[in-house]
């Protein structure tokens, strides 16, 4: 079997209130039209056609890279008149053509798949589900052999049709070349003056072709997003997706419900994430890896054994295994530490190097810095890395204890095993092993007054 | 119709264990009681009779503002014995006496007003509810033809009134001469000792005035508090309720349970907020602006596009247009950002406009100053703006460049284009253009030994 | 009644996918086992006999304070191999052995001492739970009279007996000298080759022992661990429970569904806690503390009316009545702070006590100090407490006022009232009541041109 996947993306979306075109907004980090895209991809489609409309150039671009083929539908004027603007575009040496909803983004690959070979090139194979409540959904008539002869919707439904839970789900398989020569007989001799596109289950039904149905695993898969609410429940359920997903796999989630992964989330083994983490772009966790309540981390590997305290803020950044995070750190891109780094509250490393068992304990800032091993780096330090105008490096040698509130002020060099006294501005290079220090004599005036509080004017 | 509104809010609330009176626990930002008369403010009642009793001092001072008059009933003696205090103090020139309850804060106004309106000045109306399960309540009788013929409390109903499902919510509203008659006619003549506002409800019937009901659109508006675990119930519900009527307006909430507004919250388009924010006073966010996780906003207004990084403390400030805030940034009373001001990290401005452009992204104070346009305030920098005794302002010119680990000690004026070397503690004005230092000269110290570690004792 | 209590904690858990035995994980702040051995404290057991096998050492390692006796089991031939090893080790004294899981770990103490004298000495004790969904589990079936006559397995029931909800929960109690005869003859003779602990309820019957159940109160006591999901979903059930019973004692929590104590919590009257807090080991608040949102607190003691701000982070460390710490603070083991202390963003305690009124407002680090009534900390201020080999006391006195950005380089004591300059670094000690400053002379040049952008390479 060879396939056309057609993706229809034309819709407003007036509910979502929103600038952004509706298959545009974002779903546990990819925007939904992506989440078909995705879903559709292991099925190796000859062609992918996405049916754009309101805000297609949006859509077109940020969707470009999938090597889909866009077509527009305007005005938009139903779902057969959507699927009518893909008939030049589908490959007629697909057999079967697989229609899914740009805004329906949970759909499985493997029912995607299902619903393909249910058509197998011969059939028309609707993809269906069982609801508890069907109000307002499109029926499923069966004849007396089980066969699909039509589906009506909610409101043409007779009482006995409204009893039916099985829905059409608006995904659809068809024999591509059965599929054009329907579409384009469609009419719009509706109320709306719309194409829809379930007509054409009468017309199989004329003509004698088979009408299957093929069961989605659930309501989720199925889902369509039309507002920030339903936006906001589907974001819940593939949330508990997700986390299912981890704890079957091992990881030791403190609540599920207050869990958000918007990328991949690697784990190893006897991985603990405490309370209302966030996980954006490309995560990896090593064995044992801690991550404290409140930690929101994105593009990172973490070593085994590290611990991330919380309230721990983590983009773009490598952490060595045994190192401690936190709380109240943040590693910036670029920041790459090394085994038992110690990086503690109110500390921002940037675009640097610490070796292996450095620490930077107390309000500190590392910019475009090359630390070494065991460096002890002060409190309240910091690297003057900028200039104003350009950025330099800050180089500081193993084993360098810098005081506190010190200033680097690159480009700098500090020797191994330098000492650099607490309050030192430091501009010129310090020498391996001595102390450095900057510093104003202290002194003491006797007879000096403190300031009084001024009376209100 | 004009209307007397009576809040009975005398209770004792007991099981909440605390010193405030019961009606003064808050609820989504305001207290129990300030929720029940914003509800009964649309129906613009004569007079406004609030009936106190334990804390009433507390109470009374609590919405001394509302411009309700305040009844006490000391000894409480039951729910018409609360209504008889207040028989002095309604307005006869108000046909209808509306009854709420201090107590049961999410009434909706529009309820309210139908219950005054299904009296009318004529009729006994009580504000009924159908609940899944009344056990406990007071059950609506009514007779063949639809009429209520009584509350039956529930330790008194036959076993066919239990499977009565509608049930009294302790609101009612009825015409105002025949109220004062009825429960200055109450009898206390039962095992409490009490006189019960329900009881004229058999005096109306025997009477032959009509006692209708009025429904209550659910369970949620007649909700009473009576412990903290009702208390946090109705937290949620109204969250739930806020957290929906932003999505309906297009506002794109990660999760709609970790969300909590308690007071006014205003949204342009394509707002997003992240999991976990709590906002508080009164606050306004403009067109795209985005919140991350976990922020904590109090009156303030964020200007279009600006976007709130994870953990950022927001209190009594307004940000510009794009500006760029957090992680880990507060942002305290008298914060006045410009466009496309950039807040970083372990920053915090109190008291203090920066100009459009000015950044201070590094572990920095800013108080009391007045910071130019594309100013950049260095990493680890101070305004000293407090002698001991006095607060004094520090003023920085456009385009300057402050060091890292500066002070700036207030008063001073530092000059457009200035630069301020790194580590320099700066007291006396620094002129336009010019590069101002103060900083000791580096020495090393090429003899000199590190401390080491001392002997246990 | 005299007892032994055995536990069973020799399970690998093979769905935890974890290093750690299976017993061992931890459940609001105790391993699952340390759960079960504190429920079954209260009984007084005369001997404790815990069954260890997979992980055995690591597991007697970790309650080896419990005064419990150890017996291995391995390898792992069923639950009634697991009481065999046991017989040598119960004491024939007791004339009830009380058998309970080592991973189901929220059984409550007083449904353990139902289940122990239901048995009595003489009966044969089932624990039993009504279930919704019983599928999977064994079913308790009685005889006409209601007497227990069998537990039978899911696998092996009839239609009619798979509709008894009452199920076997896994916990028994036997008497002592009857169990250890009916254990040791056990037979393997089935398809897993085990031995089964219910097959002596097949014995007692026809022994004509009387086979009685004891009814758990409900699921959540009886739920055993296998997995992550269900450790996480036992978390959120004890949770909830702990979340309850504070509110029941009057503290007031904005969302029980976000709230984490994993350890005791004691709370005085008119406690509020925000959303999202984590408390870990022994923490007391006093009288109307307010806790305010995403705190996470270890091992404190807050006094009366103490405010922590959002973002706080306690370990360690005892803050006095009046007290106001945050948003962003951290304290750290020995933080002590007195009455009326000010504890502000960006700041980090350690080892220090704080007197009354001592403030250290912005961006400070205050180690191993000890800080007099009234001080005022300048913002970005800094104790420097290690000179890379050792730690050093600083002593601030009475009303002294430390500037901005200063170190003080410890071991130094600053003198009552004395004032430190902003920007020194104060190596010397500093006399009472003057000014001591160490800062270098401010110097502009005039001809200075500020770097320019490198032209990129």
């Amino acid at each position: 079997m060879a396939l056309n996947v057609v993706v229809m993306a034309a819709g407003k979306g007036t509910r979502m209130k929103s600038a952004r075109a509706k298959v545009l907004h974002r779903l546990g980090g990819r925007s939904l039209l992506q989440h078909v895209l995705d879903a559709a991809a292991p099925l190796g489609a000859m062609r992918t056609v996405v049916v754009t409309g309101h805000g297609a150039e949006q859509v077109e671009a940020a969707v470009a890279a999938s090597g889909a083929v866009f077509v527009r539908q305007q005005p938009q004027l139903g779902t057969g008149h959507a699927v009518q603007q893909t008939v030049p575009a589908l490959d007629d040496a697909a057999d079967t053509t697989l229609i899914l909803n740009g805004d329906v983004p949970l759909i499985r690959p493997e029912t995607a798949a299902a619903l393909a070979a249910a058509c197998g090139g011969e059939r028309l194979a609707l993809l269906t589900v069982e609801l508890a409540d069907p109000s307002g959904y499109g029926r499923i008539v069966r004849d007396a052999a089980g066969a699909v002869t039509a589906i009506v919707e909610h409101k043409d439904a007779s009482d006995a049709q409204r009893t039916i839970r099985e829905v059409y789900t608006g995904m659809m398989a068809a024999p591509t070349a059965l599929l054009k020569r329907w579409v384009m007989a469609l009419k719009d001799d509706n109320a709306q003056r719309e194409y829809y596109l379930t007509d054409i289950v009468g017309m199989a039904v004329a003509e004698g072709v088979a009408v299957v149905a093929a069961a989605a695993s659930g309501e989720t898969e199925v889902l369509g997003v039309n507002s920030p609410a339903q936006l906001a429940d589907l974001e819940r359920r593939l949330q508990r997706q997700r986390a299912e997903a981890l704890m079957t796999a091992g990881v030791r989630l403190a609540d599920p419900a207050r869990f958000d992964q918007r990328g991949t989330l690697e784990c190893g083994q006897d991985v603990e994430i405490d309370v209302n983490c966030v996980f954006e772009g490309r995560v990896v966790l090593g064995d044992g890896v801690s991550i404290g309540a409140n930690c929101v981390i994105r593009d990172a590997e973490i070593g085994a054994g590290a611990v991330l305290h919380p309230f721990t803020h983590v983009e773009g950044a490598t952490v060595g295994a045994g190192a401690l995070v936190g709380p109240f750190a943040r590693l910036r891109p670029g920041a790459e530490l090394g085994r038992e780094v110690h990086i503690g509250n109110f500390v921002e490393v940037k675009n640097s190097r610490l070796a292996d068992g450095a620490k930077a304990n107390h309000l500190a800032y590392l910019g475009d810095a090359t630390v070494g091993p065991r460096v002890n780096y002060g409190a309240g330090s910091i690297t003057a890395n900028y200039d104003g105008a350009n950025k330099h490096r800050t180089v500081i040698g193993a084993d360098a204890h810098i005081g506190s509130n010190c200033v680097l002020v690159a480009p700098v060099t500090i020797g191994d095993g330098a000492t650099i006294g607490a309050g030192s501005t430091i501009g010129k290079d310090a020498p391996a092993g001595q102390l450095t220090v900057a510093r104003a004599r202290q002194a003491s005036l006797p007879g000096w007054q403190r300031p009084k509080k001024a009376p209100k004017a």
